[in-house]
């Protein structure tokens, strides 16, 4: 059977990525890797979960944890999340809640929903590579935001008629993946103002929001423009949450926050895609976010910050001249810019040769193919013994290139 | 927000379905529901789920069940998959499945890898819903699957060639849903030769397969076509198999069995469209299957047995002349074929106000809209004091419509 006969047009988009590739091979235990963006499996709320799900698959519990459930999600875990978005400044119900497979999912549904091939999505250079995944099976062009507009809104326009329209600006808004990187108020106004101008949706990346470290919390985009619109029901902008990064990423839980509109028709996409997800998870995630989530929220932003400041005060140390980094409020990622000549991807597999320490190439983060001379580091799985020496073999690596 | 001005073509296509809205109010305690195609839940094994569960999220197990895992699926599920895939006449390995969150995710997965707009999907009249409904948000045509074949192969291209490409003929091959028939040998064999003839894939939907009742077991069409070809690699065949009827559908575990090549690009989809399935899930579904799985099966297909038995006596006792029905081997339903004049969805909604029965109108299945004078019954979750209330009462109204 030849496949690309019967293959989709989008199909030709999808390849796999050589660096993915690559960094399947980590798994050596003399590897200290910076790679993946997940999460330390030591700070997981093992025993809250393990009660949870006992109890989810108890007596009567467990004819709904284990049976067919509404494409919406989990009444309860709805109106939790409604509760906490109340608390962000987004007053809503639980019928402006989706509940979605990780947050992954929720890009997902957002593509499927609002991109036909040639469409322009916008995103920041770099964004967050699972984004740029999800919207490319889509087939849309994508065009470069700048969250303080060096933009005008004719500009986009005029650069998308020749193939569709302009339909999302898509963002990462706290400590973003992969620089680290927060919006500020203009920024996150900025955008607002320009989506207006434009009449198109918001698509708020949430995942890090709650791993702020220092200084005070900013409203998201969404509670900005409920201020505006004067409620969630005349908002533009959709929410993406996810627990991945506060209690479990292996359970697959998320959700999308938005006007009631929206949420329905992404709960018809929801239903045609998966059906729901999983109720054992939901009720777990429930019941162990009701239960403690501030507490663990806490718990894990203390070993977070201190891997944080370990990793800026490596890098202090050994990175040669010419070396720029992020210096992140909260999440899991430091960004390194390098000299223009320099290029990440061969980065990676001389550090992986030679000094056995891995990282994400910055290209990978750039809809356009720009941003070679940068690299991603995550904090978040490393100690200080592993932080330290796998830094410093990445100093001396970059030092040497750079001395020729 | 005017929604409308963002969304993609395909957004025009998923609307909300009258008849799902109008099953969502059945929640009430006196309806007699022969509506949804769901498990008992009273079959559901508890014990062994809360012992699996209790066992993945102890210990170090926990670090694996909660964290993020490979697209592919958890291996040693993948593993024991391909065991059962052997006995069954498709000798494989792990590298031939592709875990997804049931088999309607799947089915989500296949519409987006071979559809383009205008492309056509054969299916068959009637067909499973929620296959129409995942490969409609890829915008295709749909054309009719007769799998005795009284059209030929150039008809079916003649057809398509306006719009698109044939890619593939959608069958599901046992007690099928929604009418309960199963495709004899002849049937299986018909479809791949279509199939090759027009040099397409085949989707198989095994979703019921594992509950016969009676009879011999057929082989699947991807065994015959594995024997055709010469090894999996060689086939055009995607078999979805589902733990859904089986074990349980709230934990969303289903599966893809195909060659390599094909199940590396359905790997891609499912990284950019979720990351993977929910690990915990997955390793609580491997060890329940691995240590009872034909023990489990033996035990509901008892029970549906007889609700089918008291099913098919209970529609010999109440129907009027000029109704038919269906007498499947296995699975969950029943299907109905009324006198032409008669409207399902009329006849739900009488059901509901004077009877207080429910089913599915048959229309809903037929991509071309046709079936209005048939409807769809469910025998798996009713005892016999329910089906023989629900059956006499349909009957009652049956027979003072037709004699009107």
């Amino acid at each position: 059977m030849q496949w690309e006969q019967v293959l989709a047009h989008r199909a030709s988009r999808m390849k796999a990525s050589e660096i993915r590739e690559l960094l399947k091979l980590l798994d050596q235990p003399d590897i200290i890797s910076f790679a993946g963006g997940i999460p330390d499996p030591a700070l997981f709320p093992k025993a809250a979960f393990a009660k949870a799900l006992a109890d989810a698959v108890e007596g009567e519990a467990a004819d709904t944890a284990l049976q067919y459930s509404v494409s919406e999600g989990y009444a309860p875990l709805r109106a939790w999340l409604a509760g906490e978005m109340g608390k962000m400044g987004v007053p809503c119900t639980a019928d402006n809640i989706l509940i979605t497979s990780g947050s992954q999912q929720a890009l997902d549904y957002l593509g499927k929903l609002f991109l036909s091939p040639g469409d322009t999505a916008l995103v920041t250079w770099p964004t967050y590579l699972g984004a740029l995944g999800a919207f490319n099976a889509y087939e849309p062009r994508f065009d470069q935001l700048t969250p303080n507009g060096n933009r005008s809104a004719a500009g986009y326009v005029a650069d998308a008629a020749a193939t569709g329209r302009v339909k999302f600006a898509y963002a990462s808004v706290d400590f973003a993946n992969p620089t680290g990187e927060t919006l500020d108020l203009r920024a996150r106004n900025g955008i607002l103002n320009l989506a207006e101008d434009l009449d198109i949706a918001v698509i708020e990346d949430a995942a890090y929001q709650a791993l702020r470290f220092e200084g005070e919390p900013l409203p998201p985009i969404l509670a900005l423009d409920c201020e505006r619109s004067g409620g969630i029901e005349k908002t533009r902008t959709l929410y993406c949450g996810t627990f991945s990064k506060t209690l479990a990423p292996g359970l697959r839980v998320g959700w999308v926050c938005a006007a009631r509109d929206v949420i329905q028709r992404l709960v018809l996409l929801k239903q045609a895609s998966d059906l729901h997800s999983p109720t054992l998870n939901q009720m777990a995630v429930e019941q162990v976010a009701r239960q403690g989530f501030d507490a663990q929220v806490e718990k894990i932003k203390k070993v977070y910050k201190m891997r944080r400041d370990y990793m800026l005060a490596a890098l202090e140390q050994h990175m040669p001249d010419g070396v720029r980094w992020t210096r992140p409020d909260g999440g899991m990622f430091i960004w390194l810019d390098l000299p223009a000549h320099l290029d990440g991807a061969e980065l990676l597999a001389q550090s992986l040769a030679h000094e056995r320490v891995a990282f994400v190439p910055g290209g990978a983060f750039f809809a356009d193919g720009s941003g070679a001379n940068s690299l991603r580091l995550s904090f978040s799985r490393m100690d200080k013994v592993g932080i330290d020496a796998g830094i410093a073999r990445l100093g001396n690596l970059l030092k040497r290139v750079l001395e020729g």
